[in-house]
């Protein structure tokens, strides 16, 4: 890994100093010896309200400069322990999201196959089909956990067009990327375009579990039914607008009535000890942000990411 | 009813296009058929802190883009049920609170006698009294549920001037608009210009519930005593500063300490087969709003109102 | 045209009641006997920086509701004069440029053949060239008057691509949309790409008028430049990035160092007397909008282009 | 003048901390030996638009804790030579635009009946009549000097209302507060409700200098203009939306192509040496504002006019 | 305490209207027969990320104007108990953190001699040093409680240097400005720079409840903890990060998972019956703030603070 | 120069996506073969009003991707002649400006010593003293051109001490760091503490052209009065601040009346020839900046003084 030291980055400065790749390290697209690399891909042309997500990447790494280093809640340091760097960002198409998806297949998908494990930060949410196949094809079927407010299964958006923010997990299960039985939503709420909606996800096999349902169950219940329902190499995709708008107004599509902060940091929390093998966190848009908030969060459920990936090494 | 057609206004593109009436429906004011109306009432005059809440109505309006139709928590598609239109915006005059109301309660009146159910969007609290006494002057004396950190019963505001945004439910007491005893309020919390203010609200006859309560009886109690204390033709107020300031700063007189977004959603809910004949949500102030979040959260509740509507049309 | 009468849109109320249809005309696609329809084009899919140009058509016409209908400039009351629709949105395509270009070109051409002179309000400057188009066909080649800061005649742009925000106007020279000699840009200023981006505008025959330029000239003589290069059927182009970010922050690719508003009023009302056939106002970018000063100013540039078309038909 | 000493507010230190009073000067209503008095009308009932003008006067006073004292362009320290005092706002009552404006003629009228001159800080132009009547009755017909985007002499508005913002100057006309033919206006732009709008101004005897005139002519010669017009008791009205949106964002009806703050500074120093008795700027709407610039604009207006009551100190 | 009147102030008004003096108490430097006073310390140069705490004083400021005045919770109007005044701000010098607290500690040790309560509002959490130093001279060693989500008790910061943000608290242990063991901080979250700095905490004898044991114990333990490890004279230091970004996005180093504003005010009131004598609450960063809430959180907690000095003057 | 390439930066990818370093160049400290390092200086703790300038390095990378690469003006492309790398941040000590300037002095120091032009980005304008010692320290007493609204030759501020951001240029003078008589000042206007402010700086020597003075000479004669002036290796210093907020709202100590974004691109054009050894802008203050409109001018401001290098080199 020849590349820059990170003092150059500002490693030893303070947060507000210095530039912003991911927690200063190093850019570079060398990765000889990278556990994992962060990886953003700023296409925001498949969302239905509002845009900004493409800044998404770039604010998330500002933010993550905040993040001091050592996990207290999972008691690990991940840049202990992990070789990460920041591989800066794929080349999106906004134009066309088929072109687009075709760069994200192949640009992360050398980096999988490279044996480095992916962060990806959106963007929306219609970059986590062509992450899928990137990830299915060295890992075959992925068991999936995915938190939103949607459940981006729609057959089809826009007059019938087959990609966009609304429609990823579909195509991803009628392409087999995704193993049967062994992919759990959790979040949903707010309004649907049909009662189908919630339904058709359930009908394609998927486990959900709605916001309502996870505030009675309460989160150690949701952890369980988590782990209950993925296995072997596991794919976390988290749509930022689960968590409600207080927590994270700087989304494409907010939607009322979902989980605070500090469920969310639970729910990713929860996941230690699954084969974890890919992530993407998605739907932050800056311009609608504010304080950075919503910048913040993402970044922290990354570091908890990372966390979980540092233990697995660890006890690996 | 006849209007331009819904498509005109964009009722099949995305959310981010076409015209902001609300959730896309026509805007009239040929009543024909129409069950419910959604009817704006822009004046912040009576507010004692920030202004703004003029722009409530249009800003509504456009979060309403985002209601995709659905209400998932209470199985219905409210507009495949009701015949709704948007009335437009009543004829407020900012410099006079009396010509103001006398223009609510005669547009809203006529609105109201023509057997329409009308959703007003505020506006500042002021607009209740004027809507009430349209109502009462058609179903007689309201059982009145009413959601807010304050309990605008204040004798005078302004020294000594009858009508305000503090006063309002305390004229309608006075005028008999309400039924004695069938009338509760929800939420009260933050600091008040006196230790009577709550009491005089207790004197007046009105149940109360403040915030601090409702948070120790949690929500199912707190629904069940507001089933308890209302009976035949009830009117809903809903001002937004019952939530608290991280899921609506948009507002003229926020008080921290206050309701979740969730727990409003239940809330409303909660008010399921009751006799709903009116519908005000106000205090909604776009220029304090970040995100368009407090819109947002409006809308979503205006759209749990209509869903109740929608229920009770099926049944009946 | 039937439609809903302008009263239930707010035509009586002051500007911060009632719906926001461009200058409270009746939204309709009902185009018999309409001299002037808005259209909104909210795409953003083409711009190189900052998206969100899709709220550009919604936010000008809440902006619209402060014209307050007779231009003292120019003398005329627009609408007393003109028959003016609000057609509402064209069906965009975020995920693809290549359907929503045939969307426009579809709808707009439809408006255009029926006789209707369109104003179009953007979206990113992609749009122009389906616009063009829509025209083309109708009136043959045009002469254009395009204000901006970017010659938009790039050969490609994302790597080859022919269609972006980047490039309309050299699509239009080569498919033969643009009369020879008849366009002329008045503007340009800020970096480029490379040496060669102004001189293959120029190359291309197109009459170039930079920034600098305008401003030792004065406007009377880049208004005098204008009118010696055009003739026959004009379309003007604007990109509000022409203006200073001072007076224009809200758009997607700022260049300081551009036009205040009052250089651009006087520039659009230079064009009095062309045979104007068509007009687009692309790249309000609302999200980086601050206190809507861009909206407005785009509003306002809207109106004096309405004026001109009053001025021609009370003249012929 | 038995106050509170000027360290208490912070004047030993920067401008960052302390009381905002007025350039910290003694917060008191105490008049003895007092020469100019800084009195906020915080009314924002009269606007057509946008409100929020209610928190003007607090935003100037805290923009005036960076004017750093000595003026040179006019070469004076006003603190040096007046005595001033921050006299605190108004009682104003949003819902009665009557009642506000009793109050104001009352307090005002006793602070100038005192022989304390009023700078009066907005607060909608609506405040304007009434502050004439407080300054008529001490000293006669007075003449005006009015820079403004409107005239603010409908005859009515809301309907056949007397009293708002858009009439002021109409009913000081008609109430004889102002001396005939010694009334001007500068700075009318954008459109109007009608081709009347601005005759009107000008049938009722005010000299008006439109926006495109006092660009044409050049500030001397406005200046120049000016004096002509005025002589004896001179009472100076100042709309914040002279200034072009770009450089007042932050107002109740902005109007694009408007003056640059350079050009209003020299605009009101052209007044040195008039016989000026009263001032009030208006329209500073911070909600709307960013960065502060228009508050702090208007803070540096203020500061000039202080400096020429400070000049006409000195020479009497 | 010769001092303006509270009229002045506009004690009388609406909150948007009058001087934004502390709750419009007296602004004064005479603290004869003074029971409280408020005093701003506006140094943010000891921060680590966000600057604008500076203005933490004045908004706060601002935002205790909607204070009305009586405590519902805790039954008591805090003005009525007791004298407080609005005391103006430290002078502080940003480039130097020495000089400033030598200042701090001067100007408010004074203030602590002369027998009145000081209720400083920060300021970053360097002030805190310089506090505990002025009450410790008077009041012998204190009992602390602190809610932060960072324990501030770092060796060192910046490369060795003792004073900063981060290292107030173990500067005071080392001074034995605190009492051993009677020192608790609550609300610990995030990440930290390493393993040792939660530990680090408990082993220089503080007790700790971080924010997820806090979350698991449930307020009313939290308090009880809080009542066990404390006696005598206590100082009470509020770091408005211990909230949720999304209840105060206004600071310098939000931390996502934080108390909400309903637990903090439960918190504070939980204090009730303890000996306090000092009170500091720091980090509200304004430029980061949005609809003012974290203003107006702050402003409320103060408010729970007064209420409990005015329930032990009364019980004493 | 062994560091990453500069397509991990993004290079070849639109501005929206990619890892911020100034215009793309890689991230290094190794300056072999360097011709110019871009310097972020992120210190703020030196400024009297507004704090936030340790964002604007950060803030002005980000502008700078906008920079597509070739002036058209100077009919240069800068990076194809010049060897540019991004050095990251120099390691600033809010607490301490004595720490800070010593870090700065000696960290650009070495940079200057190596042969390689620094552009410093600001952080407040006391940066300027220890930028001054460094180069002076190589070149000997400098030529300075200094653009600015306050000519910050105070004696003393903050109650005697000798260091803020108002004193760097008279501790430059006393220390003869500055070439006598070879000093300019363009732009002051606004407010000072006293008469005496701008005659200090020109009895110590400084030639000063106000605004005023600029205004009526205009640029060109303003530009030939620079050339008189300096002289030999020339330092050119750029306040943000002396752009009229309109067009730099984002700094700390905006003073209205100030020059166009157009006049000051041509000022620093003006310098074209001269033997530029150094440059520093500074007092961008991203908290209060919209639309980035103000770091989008730093960043035009920096690539024409860039541009300036790379024609010296040419013509060398």
């Amino acid at each position: 890994m020849a590349s820059t030291p990170t003092s150059a980055y500002g490693a030893d400065l303070q947060p507000f100093a210095g530039i912003a790749s991911f927690m200063r390290r190093p850019v570079t697209r060398d990765l000889t010896g990278v556990d994992v690399a962060v990886v953003g891909v700023p296409y925001d042309g498949g969302t239905s309200y509002r845009s900004g997500a493409r800044f998404g990447p770039r604010k998330i790494r500002e933010a993550s400069l905040l993040l001091w280093g050592y996990n207290n809640a999972l008691a690990v340091k991940p840049l202990d322990v992990l070789s990460l760097v920041d591989y800066g960002d794929v080349d999106v198409i906004p134009p066309s999201i088929v072109d687009t998806m075709e760069n994200i297949t192949r640009e992360v998908g050398a980096i999988v196959d490279a044996g480095t494990t992916v962060i990806a930060l959106g963007g929306d949410h219609s970059i986590s089909l062509p992450l899928l196949r990137a990830h299915a094809r060295r890992f075959g079927p992925l068991s999936v956990v995915h938190f939103d407010s949607h459940p981006d299964t729609w057959e089809t958006e826009y007059g019938g067009r087959p990609y966009s923010h609304g429609t990823p997990f579909r195509r991803a299960l009628e392409e087999k990327l995704i193993k049967p039985g062994s992919y759990i939503q959790v979040g949903l709420h707010g309004p649907t375009s049909d009662a189908r909606d919630w339904q058709d996800a359930r009908d394609l096999g998927v486990r959900v579990i709605t916001m309502d349902e996870a505030a009675a169950m309460e989160i150690p219940a949701v952890v369980a039914a988590i782990r209950e329902t993925v296995a072997g190499p596991t794919y976390l995709s988290l749509d930022i607008d689960a968590a409600d708008p207080a927590f994270a107004p700087g989304t494409g599509t907010p939607e009322v009535g979902g989980f605070t902060s500090h469920q969310l940091l639970q729910l990713v929390r929860g996941l230690k000890g699954l084969e974890l093998v890919g992530f993407d966190l998605v739907e932050v848009s800056p311009p609608y942000d504010h304080g950075d908030i919503t910048a913040l969060l993402a970044a922290n459920l990354v570091f908890e990411f990372l966390s979980l990936l540092a233990l697995g090494k660890v006890k690996a």
